[in-house]
């Protein structure tokens, strides 16, 4: 069967409506070859008048929710609309539209309408201001799913990092390194890596401390928190490695070592896979080839996006990068996969 | 005046004295031009037998401290030898060379006989068994040229990276973010681009935390002590940005948009480096091509240093990578031009 994939469109004022466009034109034969199924969910007011400035010859059907099939490529309102969104603009209609894409998409997937939902960028300002208090997507995705954890995991090509702790100061990261939510983060991790077929996956955990400790030096946390933990993982048979210290498990990783690293927080495992994924143009300062999934895992659905912001800074420009998006589109339909194939194999 | 370097041959045990005669071997066309003078401190008994087993050609006199003139190239004893030191052999005999190596090289260096010291790894373990409680090189040279303070900056190409911090625990790292030093470290690094002949160094502050705290929601050291230090600095018509986020300012650091960062923590700043300077073989595991310099700041004297351990595990093999001591002697002329230059030029 094609697998279903919803598109939510995120801040209809940001980028999202241009890169799904984009990434859907480029996904055209793909699409026409049964490989796909791509709901978008959104304003589709603002993505007939995105697929208009962008000069796209795309037939993007609406359709309704309740519909009993859609075509290959379709769109779904996902609220009424109300006065225009201009791109670059924060408006709590925008906030709006964010949150009903994602109620919409959560809806469609628990009644297994869809088999994975990917995201395009919202605004956190913008969704606070409709009145939809969330962080992000991922702690609105985990109320919507009832989830009591989630994950995140960026991927670049093979550099897939998990963390362990994300949006939290700095200072709060040692408290929140705990053999329970380690062992969490490397189990969902393991799952995950199944998922995508890797049978025996090797997973290494980055040390919290600078040369993990040093011995107990600087810091006592890999030593006491974290090896234990990796040592009850090996005794099960599971290929986990460390604490390997920060500043050389990256390198092992891009070298194929490791099939995954547990990042202990957002900037160790963020500027790895940034710094080889992102791209700036020495000239002219513009960000292109922005490469990278965001995968939330530990979620009873599969969840992918994008790997930057609404760049309402670019938005209506027509320059927005849709690399991004097709690597979370194809990511969501490899995750999707290993989720059917899962359920279809008796463990 | 061709510049005089000491390389210091670090723990005689480990791959120093290798990578210290590869290079001499590649740098040997160099030196005879006239561009450099080059003075091994350490063990002239390992040197002599490294030399012959890696089939190396070089002729390496001897020297005395108190000889009026040295050749262009030439070994000096440390200390005397004792009992035959093994490669990847821990003992305190190493650490007893490795000490009296940079001693002497200190001494020099003030005396003004040499205008550079570039150091090859000791073990810490090896130093302090040997009665030299120091955390490493850049603590022991430190006490040696009486300097208060002192900064790490590594070097891969135009990626600079100074760094607040360097060997503490995470945890410690927010209480250490003052504004007295992070003042410092922008001035040190100021200074050296300066040196490095760049005549209006940029200089991007790292966030401490994650988004840069997004205004405070996720810690406030960004905003309560980053953000003024940064903001006097540009009052005082310096090009110096930030707190700009951790996972995208090595992109831009990286693209040309500064000529230095300042890192707030080992990893942050280390993680970026080696994952572009370092590399290790799919196939073998092995590290090669280990590019990137270590440069301590605030010294009152010039040194280098390479960006790796001792690899008591590929010590006395003949596979070690003599890169990064190239990189760093290079690092080290180019300092100390800038050194000569500025005492040369009043202010």
């Amino acid at each position: 069967m094609t697998p279903q994939l919803a598109l939510t469109m995120g801040d209809p004022a940001g980028v999202g409506p241009e890169i799904i466009l984009k990434a859907c034109a480029k996904l055209h034969g793909r699409i026409r070859a049964g490989e796909m199924r791509l709901l978008i969910i959104g304003s589709n007011r603002v993505l007939a008048e995105t697929c208009a400035f962008l000069g796209l010859a795309l037939d993007v059907p609406a359709v309704k929710e309740t519909d009993a099939a859609w075509p290959a490529l379709a769109c779904l309102q996902a609220c009424p609309e109300g006065a225009p969104i201009r791109p670059g603009v924060l408006s709590a209609q925008g906030g709006t539209f964010a949150y009903h894409a994602v109620e919409r998409a959560v809806r469609l997937s628990q009644t297994g309408r869809v088999q994975g939902i990917v995201t395009a960028p919202l605004n956190k300002e913008a969704l606070n201001l409709a009145g939809h208090h969330f962080a992000g997507h991922t702690d609105l995705l985990a109320k919507l799913s009832g989830a009591s954890a989630s994950v995140m995991m960026l991927v670049h090509g093979k550099m897939r990092v998990s963390h362990l702790t994300t949006h939290v100061a700095l200072e709060e990261v040692p408290k929140l390194l705990t053999a329970e939510r380690l062992r969490y983060v490397i189990d969902v991790t393991y799952e995950a890596l199944l998922g995508l077929g890797l049978p025996r996956p090797r997973i290494a955990v980055a040390a919290l401390n600078p040369h993990a400790g040093e011995g107990g030096m600087f810091g006592r946390q890999d030593l006491d928190v974290s090896a234990p933990v990796i040592a009850q993982c090996v005794a099960e048979n599971r290929d986990v490695v460390g604490p390997v210290p920060g500043d050389t498990v990256f390198v092992k990783l891009r070298a194929g070592q490791f099939d995954a690293v547990v990042a202990m927080y957002h900037d160790q495992g963020h500027i790895p896979v940034k710094l080889l994924g992102f791209h700036v143009d020495p000239v002219t300062g513009a960000w292109h080839a922005l490469s990278g999934v965001n995968v939330t895992l530990g979620l009873p659905l599969v969840r992918t996006s994008v790997d930057h912001g609404t760049a309402f800074d670019i938005a209506g420009k027509g320059i927005a990068d849709e690399t991004s998006i097709i690597e979370a589109i194809d990511y969501a339909l490899k995750l999707a996969a290993g989720r059917a194939a899962a359920k279809a194999t008796p463990h």
